[in-house]
């Protein structure tokens, strides 16, 4: 199956943003905090600081940087963001409520999206970020989408840390185990 | 919230084996294939393949083995893991299909693990895995939630692969298009 090379187009983007809240609700709600409140050690995240985090990127990232693209093409840089800005978010606020805030914070960019009327050629127009330099509406909004899965790999990792010596001896055949996080 | 480091117990492993199936229902069901049908490369699997696995592991592996420390002890190995199980599992059958026989599958097993009627001082008895020795009843079942993980940590690598190119110079701040797999 893997013979056929297309990659995922506007329509799977959206498709599997329209997924992810849900997905980290069935996944999340209601589970203890020994699975949503630990971290992989000094400077990692919580679950729970993760949901923050994509919060945080529903109101300043992706939306707000297709609108530049779509207003000030190349003119004008990205703001930058915040990769600290979930802390902000995150404040006084559980799991559950955090879950219920990301929900409607994709909800209504799926909307904003929509509300573009996006023309097949619109794909291609260009917008500056302000480290990588130019980069394409297609790039930025399938993005988006993989942020969601490198999230959604990072929370089974956070998960599974918490497990690493429950496992005993399996350790060794857990690849989450193994997986160090390759942030940039 | 790192300071506490007691592990997951049985009731918060058994918490996360009961929400798995429908987390990976809300992150697939109606999925185009160009997420659910392409794999990583030559011997990697795709996202169908990784839930026959599953399914092939509640068929043949945790609920079984627990069954054998229970009533043999050390005295006799597991049966070994057939780790190809699953292409019999998949065969003919729709991801949708999958999805359902993972989660009656899941549920069936939860309910035997119930029926076993766990004392604490359960946890601590002893099997003998074929390749990593003996092993403990408490081991075996934080491995069979950590193993949820593992998988749900490789389906969103196998899916952000497919968008490898899509994202342009955003493919180096994306953590899960950098990791390798650590399989054992």
């Amino acid at each position: 199956m893997s013979g056929t090379k297309s990659a995922p187009n506007l329509q799977d983007a959206v498709a599997l943003l329209t997924r992810t809240p849900a997905a980290f609700d069935a996944l999340l709600l209601g589970l203890q905090e020994t699975w949503t409140e630990r971290d992989e050690g000094e400077n990692t995240w919580t679950v729970r600081e993760v949901i923050g985090h994509l919060i945080h990127g529903e109101r300043t990232d992706w939306v707000p940087r297709a609108r530049m693209i779509l207003e000030f093409g190349e003119t004008r840089p990205f703001e930058k963001f915040d990769r600290e800005g979930h802390q902000r978010e995150i404040r006084g606020k559980s799991l559950e409520q955090l879950l219920d805030e990301f929900a409607r914070a994709r909800s209504e960019n799926l909307e904003a999206l929509r509300a573009f009327n996006l023309r097949p050629e619109d794909l291609d127009r260009r917008g500056r970020h302000p480290a990588l330099g130019v980069v394409t509406l297609s790039q930025l909004l399938a993005t988006w989408a993989a942020h969601d899965l490198t999230h959604l790999h990072q929370v089974a990792r956070i998960m599974a840390h918490q497990s690493r010596e429950a496992v005993g001896p399996w350790n060794a055949y857990l690849g989450v185990m193994h997986c160090v996080g390759h942030g940039a």
